[in-house]
C-alpha cells in the first residue's frame, strides 16, 4: 500500500464514519445528504507556516485551530456546522505529527459534531487547508450587508488577547496563558451565531482586526459606524499589561474570533447567547461611508494602522 | 482597502454572480441551494510548486489543471460538478499572474457551468487547493466499492500521454504537443461519468496510475483484477516513440485522468459515451485479490512498480 493511502487510513481510522453521512473518507468524492430547506454554507481557510503560525508550532494547536478559524466563518453566518474537508500540505509522512495534529482537530470537531468528509494529502511545505461545511435556514442566515444606519454594533467575548499573546512572542517572552490560548486555541462562537441567526442583521468574525473586519462589513452593506473607544471589551489584563497599545490591540491586533454583529435598537442579545459569553454594545451603523473611532464625550480619536497585511508590498 | 480585498474584488469580478447561488463570493461563507434529494458530492485537490508542477509553470495552465483534477473525481462519482472554493496560497501579490490563473479557472467552470462560490487567499509557497461540490442522484452515485467478481473493467481514452510528456520535460526534451496537452490541461470526463451514473458498478478516476488507482477500487470493494497488457489503450503514437517503457506509462505513469470502472459483463458503454471519447474493455473482476498483469494468451507480466509516490521516504 502506498503511503499516502496508509496515512488517510490512518485519518479515516481517527474519524469514525458517521451514520449519518451516506459516503466519507476514502472514494472520490464525499456524498453528503442536505436536509430539504437548509441553504448550505460552505467557506474555507488555510494556515499556513511562516504566514500564520511559525516553524515548530504545536501540531495539537494547529489541528485545533485549523477548524477553528473556519468554524467561526460559518458561525458568523449562524450556521451549524456539519462537515469538514482537510487538505493537508506536510513535506515528510511524519506519523506522530499527523496523529497529534489530528488530535486537535478532532477534539473540536467532536464538540461541534463535524464530521471529517474527505480531504488531500500531498508533500509539500507545511500548510492546512480546511474547508467546512454548515446548515442555515434560507432566512435566517447573518450576512455582511444586511447593517442599516440606526443598528447597534456588538461584539461577543474580548479583544486584543491573541494579538498581545503573538506580539509577547515575537519580542521573545512568554505570553500570558490565557492569552496564548486565545491565539492557539480561539473558540469558534458557534452558539452565539446559532443564536443570533435569524435575529441580528449583518455579522462577521473578527479575524483581521475589529477595524478591517468592520470596514469589510460597512463596505458589503453600504454603510459607516461610530466606535466607542472606552466601550471596547478589552482582554482582561491587557490594559494594566500594555497601557499604550492596548487599544490598538483592540482596534486592529486581529485573531479575536470574536462575533462582530448589527442589530435594530430594541434587540437586546444578552439572554440568547451561551452563559459566560460576554457580548458588548460598541457603537452603532451610520449612513455616511467610513469608521469613526470616538473617545467617550463625542470626539473623535486616530484609528490605529492594521497589524496585519498579506500582500503589504502591494498596499 | 487590504489588497487582500482587492485581489478578491479581482476574483469576484472575473467570476460574475450567478443567479442561482443565493450567495457567492465575499461573505464569510457561501450560501448554496441544494436541489432535494440529491446528493451533495464533496472533494478537495491540490496542486503545490515543486510537487505537482514546477516553478515557471503557465499560470493560465495551473488554473485550468487545479479546476481538472478536481472535476475529475467528481466525473468518477457521476456527480454534476456545481461549485468551487478556490484556496489560494501566493508567494506574492502578483497581479498579472492571477488574472492569467483566473483565465485557465475560468475556461473550464464556464465549460462546465462551475460558480465559483468562495474561497481563500493568503500568502505562502505557492499552492492552489480547490474544493468541488456536485450533485448526483442519490442511488446513480458511482463508488469505489461496487466491484463484483465477473464484472469487466473499462478506460476511457488513452493511456500514458500525461507521464510521457512528463519525462520528456524531466529529460530536457519538448514532448509532443498533443501529451503536453493531456499533462497540462486534462480534460475531466465529466460527461462519461454522469453518462455511466447508474450503469456502471464502481468507477474511480486515473490520477496517479492505472495500476495504483486499480488497487485502490479492488481493496474497497475487497475484490481483485485481472489486466489484459495487450488490451490497454496507448497513446497515440507512444509505443512508437518510448517501445520499452510505454506499457509502463500507461499502467503507472499517472496523471491520465480518465475514468476507471466496472460495469456487469451485458453493459456496452460505447454508445452511452461522448462521441469521440474511446473507451475501451482492459480486463475484468476477480474474486481473488491483487491485480494479475496478462499478456494476451494468458500469462503473467511482472508488474511495472509505481511511477509517483508522495512520500517514498516512508513506503
Amino acid at each position: 500500500m502506498r503511503t499516502e493511502d496508509r496515512l488517510i487510513g490512518l485519518i479515516a481510522r481517527r474519524f469514525p464514519a458517521d451514520p449519518e453521512t451516506p459516503l466519507g473518507i476514502g472514494d472520490d468524492a464525499a456524498l453528503l445528504a442536505v436536509p430539504a430547506g437548509a441553504r448550505l454554507a460552505a467557506s474555507c481557510d488555510a494556515l499556513i507556516e511562516g504566514t500564520h503560525f511559525a516553524p515548530g508550532a504545536d501540531p495539537a494547536d494547529l489541528g485545533f485551530k485549523a477548524l477553528a478559524v473556519n468554524l467561526s466563518d460559518l458561525a458568523a453566518m449562524g450556521a451549524r456546522p456539519r462537515w469538514a474537508l482537510l487538505a493537508l500540505q506536510l513535506p515528510a509522512a511524519e506519523e506522530a505529527w499527523l496523529a497529534a495534529f489530528l488530535e486537535g482537530f478532532a477534539a473540536l470537531a467532536a464538540r461541534h459534531r463535524v464530521t471529517l468528509a474527505g480531504g488531500n494529502l500531498a508533500r509539500g511545505p507545511l500548510a492546512v487547508t480546511v474547508t467546512v461545511l454548515g446548515l442555515v435556514a434560507a432566512e435566517a442566515a447573518l450576512r455582511r450587508d444586511g447593517a442599516r444606519p440606526g443598528q447597534r454594533l456588538w461584539v461577543t467575548g474580548a479583544l486584543g488577547a491573541a494579538a498581545a499573546a503573538l506580539a509577547a512572542r515575537r519580542a521573545g517572552e512568554v505570553p500570558e496563558p490565557a492569552w496564548a490560548e486565545r491565539l492557539d486555541r480561539p473558540e469558534p462562537r458557534v452558539e452565539a451565531g446559532l443564536a443570533l441567526a435569524g435575529r441580528a442583521q449583518a455579522a462577521i468574525d473578527l479575524s483581521d482586526g475589529l477595524l478591517p473586519d468592520l470596514e469589510r462589513l460597512c463596505r458589503a452593506s453600504v454603510v459607516g459606524a461610530r466606535i466607542v473607544a472606552p466601550a471596547l471589551p478589552l482582554a482582561p489584563g491587557l490594559a494594566q499589561r500594555w497601557p499604550r497599545q492596548a487599544l490598538a490591540l483592540a482596534l486592529a491586533g486581529g485573531e479575536d474570533y470574536e462575533l462582530l454583529f448589527a442589530a435594530d435598537p430594541d434587540l437586546d442579545p444578552r439572554p440568547l447567547l451561551p452563559p459566560g459569553l460576554a457580548v458588548t454594545a460598541i457603537g452603532e451603523i451610520l449612513a455616511t461611508p467610513g469608521i469613526r473611532l470616538e473617545d467617550g464625550e463625542g470626539r473623535t480619536l486616530p484609528l490605529p494602522p492594521p497589524a496585519f497585511e498579506h500582500f503589504p508590498e502591494a498596499g
